[in-house]
């Protein structure tokens, strides 16, 4: 309860923050008993500086030439020889590149027993050791080595942490210094993240090498199925009547009036392909009997990238509203509405038959779920829910949309389902391709919801009723 | 400072996590120096096993028939009889049904002292005594029970945590047990909340139960106001008109024209409703001279289901806006576009008056200011910003916004306002209905910033100036 | 591990919480062995109160009349004289305003050795010393002064602490006194930041004058473009076609037609001010060679402000995509539609030209690209990237994003550039105007996309190669 020393400087002058623009601001009075040392006076090792003094910590920069007159190592901080800087601390950042590790053992006695944390990167993704066991194990043996900070940047040291994420994954075998690091990433104003022991620091080392990894499978399908669509599209309308008539207006049609179909083919098969594993999985757990039969590579991937499914289809279903709003008129949907006179030749329309505004009433209906869906989704909404809250939107809501979204569809193709002028080269109309997938989903979900295979697969989903199998011995 | 024990296994084998699908991964190479003891081999328990394992705990599970074969018993995880399980160990989780626990009495000598958390749940909400405060005071009263990880399921134990959220309440009357359940669900990669002692185990086990009730109150209003404007709309239109003249065209117009009519009168009303429970209050604390006197239950739940009531109305509002823009020509909304020629019986049309491009522009505006109010009641925003910034958005730019949609509702129903064929079976025609709630909220908002009752209401809400009162005795 | 003193009450009245509303809910089953002392029975001083009780402690407030009847002291409080309170805590809530801050002084002797929590704020931001300074320095010098709470209303304690923000900035020169009060708001369910000594203060109590400090910038920008833009478009068609031909027509159309060229004008200048700076900085640091010459103010505050101007730049974006939908008509937009017949002197129109379609498809995408930017720009999307993952979606995606938007501009604009009635009193019709901002950023961007420049930026950014310069001594 003694007044604490506020200011118990040694010989080095101790700058405290007062106003750093934006985030929150952490200053303290009573900086560590040592300074933290800092090996490498390059661009890192001065950021990090920059960050400890902001947060009110003593810090000494070790350089190999600690005369070399150097214009941006903030204010207060020390540089001085390696040797004499290791000496003055307890934690050793050690801000040097991973070439330059080998040099790191003519200082392997004066680390014996310091904290050396590794803040380096690899260039790419790869399966050897990661930098920190090749220094723990191969150059500093005595030293107490901690993985961290590699995921922070330079940039973001420098500009009061803003943009990406303030988690920083931590990791060492020594458990002490472990702690003493996260305490250090907490005063700086990081999220710390235990991740164990130094093994990990194969995985630490690869997150910043990641590129939306979750997105993948989803982005892939996306692309795939617009690809696929477009093409699809393009052959059966406006290049079909080219090669009949040599017509090219319709061709002309396809940045609008086309690809306007393709969103719509592309939202609802997205929308689709949400809820499709959802339902080869619960069939699976029914043929197996049990719900621990590990699913198949491919369909665990499908499972975990609906979330992501459903956003790209909840995107490109906005663009679908816009440009059906922007197109909506007896030019371009003329099947949609009431025919009026016609004079010179010209056939002139009124209002929507009945059909077409039920085709908006559905199309908005499923955008405005497909959006309380997509906003459920966001971690922050996401994390205020409890189970049964989520499993209600996600799969009541959701089924719900796809339904509509299926309703939708069908009013819209169901004009042309008997024209059989639209089956050109053998192929459906989009609108009757489009359907079929979903249907088939609603369809293999009311069969799943009739009452003995429901109850099977509840009893199945908690566990308590799983047939032995001589498949799981 | 020493080398901990990363390998400090007993005669089980304990199984380190190395990677693991998604999310933060939690390894601890130095596991509690007891395993934790799970009692029941069923389904909670193995994912619960699984989990622990992964996040690097020894484990072992109790069972009453421990010789049985179990092939989904994780990697590691050792499986004995209970009493032995439980003279290894210091925590206990008791995952075993509620009916079981009677079966568990017999267990109670091997139990005393131990910490034992109840992980169960109830099936319906009711007013007995929570599962916990049962086991403890009944069944194990030697034992330290710990309320947790009830909110959790099984299977979100099994996929890394994914969906629903994070928080864990945690119970329990003994202090100590308490924090070492806390520590251990943080290592598990929860967010433990400390809820105090076990009879908060009642709210607890209400948790997992609720289904969104912050939002009942709000999509109640939203439906029933949606169902009487819709019969409202639907009678004063199309039915009236059949009913006088046989005419079914209006009401096959329903889908699009008529709805969309409804989404405005709806998105309105419910943005009015935002604040006129504000408005109410401060009335009544005006006339109690306090801000002291209790809110009547329906004015306290209004209150809290503002930020709902928002949301669904900037919902509705974009539905509507969707609807507009697919619907806006001449056909449908005549009264808003300058005539053109007649040619063979049939009007045309040019372009809007400036009355139809007013009535763009108020309803683009408002619809501009509902999503800014939308987006910054989202969790994480708002907890970005501070009082004053959250009063400055939610209140001014709301009561701005509310002025800009009641002034869209007035351009657009002004034309018909002084037509008295609109005023059919003796109702106003709808957009004068809907505009007299905002416009009264309007006008006793102004009244309420008249210089000697502001002054007067922000003094009773410094809470400095309050009249004693005698009903307040 | 012994059973701990769940009613451990001394001759106060302890009152449990047991349900609350929302939120979490905390319950205290041990209190402090020392009530909470609050000096103070005012508004702020009863809801502190009751935020205590309802959170498990014990409270005794003082006052100077404790005689008086107080009807809204919440149940389970004592209400005594300041002496008599002050002697029974050891943590004393300072709940009287700054102006009665004097009158301390008298119970300096009895406060002595206590932690004091100065919860005051100012009522407009100046240069002086902090409330907190002046109390510890000029009143109570002998006893733990505490800076906290200031940032959270009264209101907010009654009701659960909904609305605003969580955070609760804490500094004192005593730790220990400082770490008691962060252990307080953290049971009280608070966020608690240390901002360490008091000095702080004068930042902590600046906090809730605050008012969006962080889009003062970009909304400035934002309204002054819209002036400038307004009175532009206005004057260059409408304005002029009446000074030159009387025709009033044209200013009819200006809240639809008119605004809706601004907005598209808006959303683009926006969108290319975000990537503006950041290719100036990129010269300025080729120019110096190094990355540590600090930028001007200007730089710095438009490089903090481009989430904020491309958030802006979304809204307007969607406005602008809304109007489109709603106006989208040969009547307004008839050089974009193919030309019909000529009926008794009237021009009739068919579907659009490809140029139309290829507006819309070309504004769709920048509209979506656009969503993706400002969803990953929310704080909880943003957590969950790392940094190359917000590099990728920022910058290029970002990149792309503007080079769309811009090419939506020059298909709109294209088909007047050539037309020199369009270049009225000297000046460029709008879209070549706006498009010659983007144009630049894009030709400068490709320009440090060059292999030279690119390579030696890359250098400088990573710190590793600065020109020793003569202006940096």
């Amino acid at each position: 309860m003694a007044a604490n020393g506020k200011m118990s400087t040694g010989n080095e002058m101790v700058v405290f923050k007062t106003s750093e623009g934006d985030g929150p601001k952490y200053v303290k009075d009573s900086p560590r008993d040592h300074p933290i040392v800092i090996i490498g006076a390059g661009d890192y090792g001065r950021s990090f500086a920059g960050r400890l003094v902001k947060t009110g910590f003593r810090v000494v920069i070790g350089s190999r030439d600690p005369e070399r007159r150097r214009p941006n190592v903030p204010e207060g901080v020390v540089v001085t020889s390696n040797s004499d800087a290791i000496s003055r601390g307890k934690i050793v950042i050690l801000a040097v590149p991973r070439d330059a590790y080998s040099d790191m053992a003519e200082l392997r006695s004066d680390l014996t027993g310091k904290i050396v944390v590794d803040v380096s990167n690899k260039e790419k993704l790869d399966t050897e050791k990661s930098n920190a066991e090749y220094l723990s194990e191969d150059i500093l043996d005595k030293s107490l080595v901690v993985k961290g900070f590699n995921v922070v940047s330079a940039w973001s040291l420098e500009s009061g942490l803003a943009g990406g994420s303030k988690e920083v994954p931590i990791c060492s075998d020594d458990k002490e210094a472990r702690g003493e690091v996260i305490q250090l990433a907490k005063d700086m104003g990081f999220f710390p993240m235990d991740y164990g022991c130094l093994r990990a620091a194969r995985d630490v080392e690869a997150i910043p090498l990641h590129l939306l990894p979750g997105w993948r499978f989803a982005t892939k399908v996306m692309f795939g199925l617009l690809a696929f669509m477009s093409l699809y599209v393009l052959f059966q309308g406006p290049l079909y009547k080219y090669v009949k008539s040599g017509v090219t207006k319709d061709i002309q049609h396809f940045p609008g009036k086309g690809f306007n179909r393709v969103l719509a083919m592309l939202a609802l098969t997205l929308l689709a392909l949400v809820y499709f594993p959802g339902i080869i999985a619960a069939f699976r757990q029914l043929a197996y009997g049990t719900k621990y039969q590990r699913f198949p590579i491919w369909l665990d991937t499908w499972l975990k990238s609906r979330k992501q499914l459903g956003l790209l289809a909840l995107l490109v279903a906005s663009l679908h509203a816009i440009f059906s709003a922007c197109l909506m008129s007896p030019e371009y949907y003329y099947h949609m509405y009431e025919m009026g006179p016609v004079i010179e030749g010209r056939q002139f329309y009124g209002m929507m038959f009945w059909r077409g505004e039920l085709l908006i009433f559905t199309g908005g209906l499923a955008l405005a779920l497909m959006s309380v869906l997509g906003v459920t989704s966001t971690p922050s909404v996401q994390n205020a829910m409890n189970w049964r809250e989520f499993v209600f939107v996600q799969s009541k809501l959701g089924f719900f949309c796809l339904f509509v979204g299926t309703a939708h569809c069908i009013v819209y193709g169901s004009t042309g389902f008997n024209k059989m002028y639209l089956y050109v080269w053998y192929t459906p109309p989009p609108a009757l391709l489009v359907m079929l997938l979903p249907c088939l989903i609603i369809l293999l979900k009311l069969f799943l919801l009739s009452p003995c295979l429901n109850s099977r697969l509840m009893r199945i989903r908690r566990g308590w009723e799983s047939k032995p199998k001589a498949t799981s011995v």
